[in-house]
Order: C-alpha cells, then structure tokens, then sequence
C-alpha cells in the first residue's frame, strides 16, 4: 500500500472543507472529523450550527461501550429543566435521513458482495451503501462511522447527541439512524477511553466522563489553527489499485491473498497538507 | 435478546475447560481467554506449557495498534542474548495450523453469505469458517480473537507472541495465521490500552509498555481463584433463535430490519456460574 500512496500525484488527494469540517477538542488531543452533507444536509446544518453556537462546549463524553460506539452531548439532554439550550439557527427536530436518492452521487462499488447491501464501495469518500431497487443509497457503519443518536421515533435525532463506532461494524443499524461523517483523524483518542459501566456503556457517575473542552467548525478556527489534512480521493485509479492491493496482498508475509475485501476493511489514508507541501519544496 | 437469554436452559450452557483456559493477569485486572485445541492443537500445546512455566510472567504488552491489535510477549525475543528461556515443554518450533481438516468439525452455519469463505459459522464455540472444496475449516478473525504472531516464515509462529483483534475483523489474516482462540471476558482491558506510536503500533519505549503479572493456565490455579465462566453453546435451537434475533431485529428501535448477519456481529455471551447458581438457588 505505501508503494502505491508514494506514487500519488497531488490530484489523488482532496483537502477537507472546512466548512464540513469539524474538531472535537478534548485535553487528550483534538479529533477530526468529516461531514457529509451528501447523506445528511439538514443534520449537517444542524452540527455546523450548534459548533458555531458552542453548544457541546462544556459537555462530555457519556458513553463507551466495547466493541460498538462512543457518545458525547448532553447528560442532562432528556430533563427539560436542566438542559443545555441549543442555541441560534438549530432546529430542535429533524427528519430522518437515514439514506438519500442513488442519482446525483457517484459511487466507487467494490468489486466483491457485501451482504449487508445489495452494492457497496465509495462514495463522495465515505464507506457506503447502495440499494439499486429502491434507488437509495447510505454512508455505512464503519470503524470511525459517525452518527446522530435517536430515541424510538425515527425522526427523534437532531445532531445533538453523536456517537462514532469504536468497534466491530454495526451494519444493522444501517437504514435505522442518521450518519453524518466520519473520523479522520484521532480515533485513537475515543477507543481507547474507559468503557462505561452502566447499560449500553454510559458511564455511572458523572466523574467519569471526559469533558469536551470545545466542538468547532473548521470554518470557525483561525487558519493557523486548522488541521490542514488531505484525504485520498476513492474515485481514481489510484485508489483502485489500493482496494486491489488489499484483496490480493502480494508481500511476503501472505501466503494466501483474500481475493475479497469489505468496505470497513479498506483504508482511507490521510495525510498532513503541511507536511508534504514542505516536502514537495525539498524536491 | 434478553428475553432468549432468559428462556435459556442449563443444556444452552457449557463451562469452560480448565485446561482450555488462561488467565491474562494486568494489574487492571483479569483477561480470560478460551484456548482452541480443535483449530490449533500444537499451539494451544505450547501456550499450556508457556503458562504453565509461568514464561509470561513478567514480560509485557508490547504493541497496541488502533483498530486492529494488541499483542505481548518478550520484547526481547529477537535477541539470542536477551531473550527469556520458553522453559520445560516448550518447542521452539511448530508447524503453521492455520486450517485444520473440516471432518470431524460439527459447524452450525449461518444462513447468509459470508464474503470472505464459502460458508461461516460457529464451530466448538468459536467462529469460524471453512472451504468444502479444500474440506478445511479455521477460527475466523473476529473482535476478540487470539492469534500467534509469526515472521516471514508461515511456520515461525510458537505461540510465545499473541495478539488479539481489538478493530474491525481483519478477515483478511484467515488462513495467513495460526489462531488458538479467543478472549471470554476483558476485553475492554485490552481494547483501551494507549496505542502505540511506533511503527505497526509497537510502543516506542519500555516505560509504555504494559507489564504481564502473570498468564496461567486455569487448570494450575486453585479453584477458589478460578473464573467460573459459563459461554452460551453454538450448536443448539436456542442460538439459532439468538442469531435470528440479530439478523431481523423485532424492538422498537429498528425501523428495517438487516435480513442478515456477520459471524463477527453475533455476539457469543458469558455468563457468571456461580451467580447463576445462586440465582437458581433463590429461586
């Protein structure tokens, strides 16, 4: 694979909008993660807003269960009395938005059955899902998924309450919630975070959950402040090769390529915009 | 899922094997890990004596890469000169078992395609797949599963070095590797370990590194010190009934249910013996 990545040319990579961009600053580090207002435009103006409204300013991480998902908002969420105002230009409630219409976004279908979905592969650089029937397609439960909390009703979710899959991929909740995006970088920071104790791995007291020092939009931070990071385009031939190179490793540790590959088994690498900017003037 | 849980007999239950069983011993706390003998006969013969020798004790996890694995062993153990003696018992080398024959091997196999193997399933407890043509069958690498690191070599593996999955299941590794079983309780002692910085995830020095109190086999601790564990079994009407409740999901919360389902998405529980037996005491 890192043959592959150091034969990139500059148009194999994209820069990350700050605009769909958003930081999650904790004191451990900052993660960084993708919208995608391709699956979820009104969640998405809902995240933005309540990032610029400094809404999760101050609130904490709430939940780590093994092996599925961490949550962060509000712990006083479901108390009228004590909860956390949203703020200017959030809507309270959304629709759901658990897929969108096929037409209009390209996608990069593996070559190999998903099992979980009729067709699944790439798209707008997101793992996804596509359903050639019904003519819909979604962004997938993938390690590093994130998503919008619900209650029952499905349209009970508002961009509030996110959690990121830490674990093995929960496909089923694919088509039953709204994703949003995805971490591109820090992961490390929620998976290693103490698993919670209580049901569903909320934590128990109010001691153990990890305060979040601020959620910001990238369009929000000073320039000098942003993580300027590149993620690899999933619509070129270069990114062929390396979802090839994946299903058929050639090193010589394998003695037995796959021949098969699942979309939350392909890598989306990222890289420092800086740092190869820099390099590239060493050259 | 509860509700199945709750119909359980005592026939849907089996002990675990006291000679099957080690005890990973941190100072967080206790992992337990079922040993595979029907996938890994000369590894699991090795790990024994390993534990038995008590060649782990002291020596550390060395290696904690994000979505993938945790690992430990002698970090020293390239090193002619440094590294620790394996002890009575122990071979230096085995042969790659990273399949075994089929025959003799009751699966219970899930109804929906696998993807990475012709058919997948659950076999002696463990998930598993297998080849009809080739008439082999393996431990499949899900979340959770214990394998023997190796070299280059498809025979260097000994079992001195585990590692267990911690991510997304790396299906890719099957039939690459020897595997000999999988963790019963703890992960999350394992899954929230500081990644490491270092290539391929190794910690970059000593001081990061997690020290290994002990690792023993059960069958060597005393009774009263043992973990009496009991695992739900594979091969019965009522974990048919389970993986059914997982791949069509009939609560409230899902809207459309998957039709389908991963062996690494079904989950195996454990139970507590002897606060079972209390609770059928009290009834």
């Amino acid at each position: 694979m890192q043959q592959i990545l150091d034969a990139s040319q500059p148009s194999d990579w994209r820069t990350l909008d700050p605009k769909n961009t958003i930081y999650l600053e904790l004191a451990r580090g900052r993660v960084v993660i993708e919208l995608a207002p391709q699956f979820a435009p009104a969640h998405v103006a809902n995240i933005r807003a309540l990032a610029h409204n400094g809404y999760w300013n101050g609130l904490s991480i709430n939940r780590s269960q093994d092996n599925y998902v961490v949550q962060w908002g509000d712990a006083n969420g479901e108390d009228p009395a004590k909860r956390k105002p949203f703020g200017k230009g959030v809507k309270a409630k959304l629709p759901a938005e658990f897929s969108r219409k096929s037409a209009g976004l390209a996608m990069t279908v593996l070559p190999d059955p998903d099992g979980w979905a009729a067709q699944a592969g790439f798209a707008a650089g997101f793992p996804a899902a596509r359903d050639s029937e019904q003519g819909n397609s979604w962004l997938a439960h993938c390690y590093g998924t994130v998503g919008a909390g619900r209650d029952l009703a499905a349209d009970s979710s508002n961009g509030t309450e996110l959690y990121v899959v830490i674990g093995q991929s929960p496909r089923h909740l694919d088509l039953n919630i709204t994703t949003v995006g995805r971490v591109i970088k820090g992961m490390e920071l929620l998976s290693t975070l103490p698993r919670g104790t209580g049901n569903l791995g909320f934590y128990e007291t109010a001691a153990e959950r990890t305060p979040i020092q601020a959620i910001r939009l990238a369009a929000d931070v000073p320039k000098a402040e942003r993580a300027n990071l590149e993620v690899l385009r999933t619509d070129t031939p270069l990114f062929a090769a390396l979802v090839e190179s994946r299903r058929n490793r050639q090193d010589d540790f394998y003695k037995r390529p796959a021949g098969h590959i699942n979309i939350c088994n392909v890598p989306l690498p990222v890289r420092d915009q800086v740092a190869e900017s820099k390099a590239a003037k060493k050259k």
